[in-house]
């Protein structure tokens, strides 16, 4: 998808997403992935009192402003993923996405973990990064659901953007097997209030190695969707790609604005990596990997071995 | 380096690793890194009585037969990465790296964890992979290790050729702030028993992308290096490069030979990374990474399901 404005209306995005779908199921498509946040601009950018957020939040899916949108896909039919901020009937939101299968079911529902930014806006900025406090840190896992015969019982995952710069969320869906993923993101392009750090076409390389290579390294199928474009003076990058299970690029996006990119997804080709190379079950050194469910953050070697000096000294 | 084969002298290969050596540090080189099993052919691939073995392996380390690249290196000075086939005093193998400074101090010793390969040879195969079967499973843990002046204070980390397709092994590094990672391998070309499978262009461009996605994902500096070519007729991938902590390539092999490939290692290139996107201690969430400890193989979300089942049925 291309960017939306602060200053558009539901209605609008709604409608061009109506035209996405259509494009879509009229080059065979049968599953539609949809970004992050899809059916608003990327608000997190914005310091928003809680009255303010309502708008941007979905108290219940399916819903009066979203409905034609599952309508449609039903009628087809296809089936979607898509993101949104969910706000729950006790008043917390998370940063959600679900996967609605061709009948118009809910197969599941995931929310996201990885929440980037800050709790605290950043004094003088004009533009944030609050998911950290907008959204609750997801607290269903990374759950893999196994999809029916309109989608050739795929075991499919959900991630959100910034998770799939995570190889644990990979891995957390690798171990259940998962044969497609599907990831919709809002990546900035570069610091919208003018930090010199990385540009947009260094960011835009980022997120295809990291797809690329967890995909392979779990054996399954990907599909990364973009929010792209400038969005109210702040860039998000593009880069929508499809992913084969050995780690290649089979389609992408060549723009910023609204685009459909289509691909047959082989189940089969998932075989070649969980069977041989990537059998986890005989490869796998669990005893090993401790630390990474241990402790959040870097224990350097020195402090480690300081941390052995003081106990050495507490023993004497 | 080049292809070893299972003919060649163990000093016409010393001799070969001497003139990279010489070379390297005309280019001034301080860490110089040399592949997996460095010293021989890649002997898993052949079936091997246990004596036969003994003229692969390293019964301590230096030894005479290897003194002279520990003498000039420390001479020049110069300091290395090596893999090798390590036999201990109660005769057990490990597939073995040691980093060795520049004083010619051993800094740190690794064990390869991520074993491939079977324990029993395949019937009527003329090409093995035994590895599982020569070696015991690594226990030293994924170690990193503070350098001294010589390499700039950096934490290092080594691992050994399969285990740079594992993103487990990469975090445990990162977890413990690492800067450089070196990585030697013996990667298979093709499959030389004639099985369609992968081809050498597909399994060389593997390397790649998951070097680059997990050094930017621990934003750390990686150096893979491949021993390539042809040995006795199977065919091994090059590929060896040096990667930046935003997952570029700064340098790369251009042969299936002898080759040495040169870079400054900028260590605060890693900072950007550490301190912000990859900010473990700020973003990190192992309370949802526990399956990635518990058990090793797959379980499928049709399986769990049937196993919820079954726990309710057995509580009627």
């Amino acid at each position: 998808m291309g960017p939306t404005q602060k200053a558009d209306s539901r209605e609008h995005t709604l409608g061009r997403m109506l035209e996405l779908l259509e494009t879509a199921a009229a080059r065979d498509a049968s599953l539609i992935v949809f970004p992050e946040l899809a059916f608003t601009t990327f608000f997190p950018r914005w310091y928003l009192e809680d009255g303010a957020l309502y708008q941007y939040s979905e108290r219940s899916m399916p819903n009066p402003a979203v409905q034609r949108l599952f309508d449609r896909a039903r009628a087809l039919p296809v089936g979607f993923y898509i993101g949104y901020a969910e706000q729950t009937p006790d008043e917390r939101r998370y940063n959600c996405s679900i996967l609605v299968d061709c009948d118009g079911k809910i197969l599941g529902c995931y929310r996201k973990v990885h929440l980037p930014g800050s709790v605290e806006p950043r004094g003088g900025a004009r533009y944030q990064q609050l998911e950290k406090r907008y959204f609750a840190y997801g607290d269903l896992g990374f759950p893999a659901f196994r999809a029916g015969a309109d989608w050739r019982h795929a075991i499919i995952g959900m991630m959100i953007c910034n998770d799939r710069r995570w190889p644990e969320a990979w891995r957390v869906l690798g171990l259940q097997g998962v044969e497609l993923v599907c990831v919709g993101y809002n990546s900035a392009a570069y610091d919208p209030n003018g930090g010199a750090t990385e540009d947009a076409a260094l960011r835009t390389f980022h997120s295809k190695p990291v797809t690329q290579a967890t995909a392979y390294m779990n054996a399954t199928w990907a599909i990364a969707v973009a929010k792209a474009g400038d969005e109210d003076g702040s860039g998000l990058i593009g880069g929508s790609c499809i992913v084969d299970p050995t780690g290649r690029i089979v389609a992408e996006a060549e723009t910023l604005a609204d685009e459909v990119v289509v691909a047959d997804l082989d189940l089969d080709l998932c075989r070649q990596g969980k069977d041989r190379m990537f059998n986890f079950a005989a490869h796998r050194r669990p005893e090993q990997y401790s630390v990474i469910t241990e402790r959040a953050g870097i224990i350097e070697p020195t402090a480690l071995s300081a941390i052995a000096t003081n106990l050495s000294e507490a023993r004497r």
